[in-house]
């Protein structure tokens, strides 16, 4: 192994000590409500861990529950309430929503000013558009990664994205070029992804394909941002034992690349540090306070 | 020259008889209401351009003139009128708005359902997302023009966008993503920018500088879809003579390159031609008749 290990355990705690100073110093503690729907035991967990990053960072959360029985109509009305509420500064809808319920109806009802997940078609157009708005999580994790290796300046840096998903790949391509960086989306489609992704400065699987990604298929010295997280059997560790991988082989990439962020440990922390930093942003927004720059 | 010229006036005129087909088989004409704010000589040409083609297609056209002097509110109160009206499926903001008044502000007025400009936060975000709406009209030109050349399947190709403007550069990209091609976003900081556009199937350069594609950019038999048209001296043609030239030089890339559009007689006529689609689909999609597909 040659690679420094970027350690999304460091940057994250690092990040949310600096969003924790920050709302310190605010009038008021913003306010995240986060809806679940259902009694998805994966989500609750999720939602359990936000709350508590919510709490720990000295912002307020609000839970609120709905049954999986639970309408359409029953969960918008909730949305269009708390976008009413002016103590809410964000809005999280706990994904995925039980079957039968339209989450992209859903989420489209949630307001921009208070979209801290950045799943709206407004927050996605703002992006686009290089207007100001709040940014998907994970993509804005992975370019905190990426600075905090290779320095603020991304500028020319050739980023190759694998997977073109709307809630990585094409944000994520959006946010590296309004870095200043050469941007490449490849995906299931591309012709010899090893030889493109051969050709990256910055690499970022993110498609959800355990350990594809391996070390020949790197140029030297790459930094590696490594999305995906898959659970795969672990028999080393005794029968029916799993373990947690990444999109990316960490062996043999961490021998050619120069910079590799670890699954677990990596970016999947910076993605609940950065929900915290759009609850800042989103109540600095719409409140009227200069927001401070975290990255 | 060896290239294949892929004339934006032949496709151009087949994509408005088509339109002119499906037109004349519905109950309703759609109708487009242009808007123009002022009197800057080029933007009453394109206006007239707009509204002779829309006639042209058996629709309507509606053009509204305000001074020089409309206030910011007048123009938005024309917009809001307009989108109150149910008689209006598209509604154009011609571009640039005199000094003074907010063009932003203002598109962001208009109601994403008949905004056949695609410039909308919620238009570009339904871009990013993959969800139906409305596109940019050059970028669809350009991938319409892809297809007339190499066939209507561009799974694969590697396309390579030049420039990363929210008119075309962006958008262009979006779209030949959403055409399962290999997408890499090029611009003026990117490092060995020739050596990126060879890795190009198609290479869509939008920046605005003349003739700066050359042939050597390119590899053997790609296409060039040249999105530029800019203005230079032609001291051949007489003192004080200019002539139109796309961001590619033409007699270099042709000796190379498979399929180029030309300057002026491509994309900009398949830009005019998209906005009669996209009046086509707005009126369709807001009154609930299946659209055809134009390409």
């Amino acid at each position: 192994m040659t690679a420094i290990r970027i350690s999304g355990k460091d940057i994250s705690a690092d990040v949310r000590a600096k969003v924790a100073a920050e709302v310190a110093k605010l009038p008021v503690k913003p306010c995240l409500a986060v809806i679940l729907v259902g009694e998805d035991p994966a989500s609750e967990v999720y939602v359990r861990g936000k709350l508590k990053d919510t709490e720990e960072a000295g912002m307020i959360s609000v839970h609120h529950r709905l049954p999986a029985t639970a309408t359409q109509a029953e969960v918008e009305d909730l949305i269009a309430g708390l976008n009413g509420d002016d103590n809410v500064d964000g809005i999280l809808l706990q994904l995925p929503l039980p079957k039968g319920l339209d989450a992209d109806a859903a989420i489209e009802r949630i307001d921009p000013s208070k979209d801290v997940d950045g799943l709206t078609e407004v927050s996605a157009g703002r992006l686009s558009l290089g207007k100001p708005g709040l940014r998907s999580c994970t993509p804005s994790g992975c370019v905190i990664m990426a600075k905090r290796a290779l320095g603020n300046d991304l500028s020319g840096k050739h980023v190759v994205v694998i997977g073109r998903s709307i809630l990585v790949g094409k944000p994520a391509a959006l946010l590296f070029l309004a870095e200043n960086c050469t941007v490449t989306i490849a995906h299931s489609r591309t012709k010899d992804l090893p030889a493109v992704c051969r050709e990256a400065d910055i690499l970022v699987p993110a498609v959800g394909r355990p350990q594809m990604v391996k070390g020949d298929w790197l140029k030297p010295g790459a930094m590696v941002i490594d999305v995906g997280i898959n659970r795969i059997d672990a028999p080393e560790k005794g029968e029916g034992k799993t373990r947690l991988v990444g999109d990316a082989d960490f062996e043999s990439c961490a021998d050619v690349a120069g910079y590799i962020t670890p699954v677990p440990g990596g970016v999947g922390l910076m993605t609940r540090a950065c929900l915290l930093v759009n609850t800042l942003y989103a109540a600095c927004a719409r409140r009227g306070w200069q927001a401070p720059e975290i990255g």
